[in-house]
């Protein structure tokens, strides 16, 4: 079958072979698989991941040991945890320290003609959520995991930094329970949908200072953290949502004087992100800047760089 | 008069200027004074502090415009703040950007026969309460920090890194809801107070990994963030009471990765630490290594390194 596979350069491959059918396990074919910031730093040597890429998708189950997911089309949560050591049973699933994640960790990937994934991890579409929407759950999963780590009150101001794929769905996430949010980036030109919902946009070289209640760094780079760490109040609160493959230098006596917490946040619940994009809260289309066949996969890591959502297509 | 001064050399001035009485401040004679890392810290650069030293006291009001205060015996907060700008106003008086620091930043310390404070600073000592106890209300607040910022639930295990001056305070107070409690150091000989208590004592190089829910950092190293980084647990969360003159290094991803909390904590509530000493519930003698004239704070300051808690007396 086909697979964009990574190992240790980037590649279509067109005999890779079938997932088999595991126990607990359900065979998928993908309908659409988005490209992640996180794909393009694992080409970079992140995580060290040697397989097929790919952990945002929608696709339709093609073969499980339980006949009632057969056919269903279905998102899926990235981690397969074990469900039997004292993380899982503490309900702590997505820090299992057995688990293997989709296209990240020891795990292939969605971008394939066909990839397996734990019913435990698959999450059927509503009818009323296209397949172009619902490719996004995965990320704004990730932004709910905010909300889910931390109260965040109505009347504390929210700083976002970043104004990339994770961020257009933070931003968006973080204005739902009213607060006042600004965007913090570098692409002006994408800025129109955002303060059409409400949302202050600046440059992220702005001469804002100490402001924000919480801040989320989403930029994907070290300098973001530095912007973050500029806009946060004192017992101000910092969430890291950047993974890459490099160490950061941080100032800790200043974090300790300033009372700053920094909470590092991941993968998040995956219902309320589908109940969002039902209730159409949140806006996914005009994030899409491209779509590609499966095969044009290099092409589409090429695109994706400086750009908004690039879409993989598989064919039925 | 007598005071500690550094000015880049740390010295013993025997003509230092008397503290002018301000308005809304009061002029207090130390009992005792008690020596921080902080302290020694500065002496290393941190801060880049020039003047009195000393922030742990407890001692008398020799003269205020307030005669309600005149000849209380008191301990007091370090930080003056201006209690007009916003920072003030929403509560947080600590962080108040325009706040000096009592022999921190710009505020001449304890250090000696007399020094100033804020009234809005002072916190009567209850006559049951002796000066030996009372001087530790300062690093006791810091410890009760924790318990401010936090929610710490009695079920939820707890790890204090550096069984120092400092870690003393802390394991004593989380070990008063009702939690388990390990102390990991390096130094076994003061270990039999805390086992007493019901904390058990292990050495820094345990081989113990992401076991604790809650890990405390009090080492005043950047040796000890790595310890307390291999304890805390997958979402778990990290405080750090270190302040030093370095910056840190930190694998921010892996952070982001095991979703871990790193919550900065400084200075702490006054109240609920003098009601702990009333209430006997704090060991504050057997933490207490030696006692020395202001007149001998050079030897003081020597025979800190590696010891518990030195005080300086100052007679009447």
């Amino acid at each position: 079958m086909q697979a964009v596979v990574f190992d240790g350069t980037l590649r279509l491959v067109t005999d890779y072979p079938e997932p088999p059918l595991r126990p607990h396990e359900a065979i998928i074919q993908p309908h659409l698989i988005g490209i992640c910031n996180t794909d393009v730093e694992i080409t970079r040597g992140y995580m060290g991941f040697r397989g097929v890429l790919g952990h945002e998708f929608v696709g339709t189950v093609i073969a499980c040991a339980d006949p009632a997911w057969q056919g269903k089309r279905v998102v899926g949560e990235i981690n397969a945890a074990c469900f039997a050591c004292a993380v899982c049973l503490r309900g702590d699933i997505s820090h299992c320290p057995n688990r293997t994640t989709l296209g990240i960790d020891r795990r292939d990937g969605a971008m394939a003609t066909a990839f397996s994934l734990p019913m435990a991890c698959l999450h059927e579409v509503p009818a009323s959520v296209p397949d172009s929407a619902a490719v996004f759950v995965e990320p704004l999963a990730a932004a709910l995991e905010i909300l889910e780590q931390s109260h965040l009150r109505p009347t504390e101001r929210v700083a976002v930094v970043g104004d990339g794929k994770l961020g257009a769905m933070i931003v968006q996430v973080l204005r739902l329970p009213g607060n006042d949010v600004t965007l913090f980036g570098r692409h002006p030109e994408r800025w129109g949908l955002f303060e059409q919902q409400g949302i202050t946009c600046l440059p992220s070289t702005a001469d804002v200072q100490h402001q924000f209640d919480v801040v989320v760094d989403c930029t994907g780079q070290p300098a973001g953290l530095a912007t973050a760490r500029r806009l946060v109040r004192p017992r101000g609160r910092l969430i890291l949502k950047s993974t890459f493959h490099a160490d950061s230098q941080l100032n800790l006596t200043m974090l300790v004087v300033d009372e700053v917490q920094l909470i590092g946040s991941r993968c998040g619940p995956f219902a309320p992100a589908l109940r969002l994009l039902e209730r159409n809260l949140i806006a996914t289309e005009p994030l899409i800047a491209g779509r590609f066949a499966l095969a044009d996969a290099l092409s589409a890591f090429a695109a994706t760089v400086g750009t908004l959502k690039i879409l993989l297509e598989v064919s039925p």
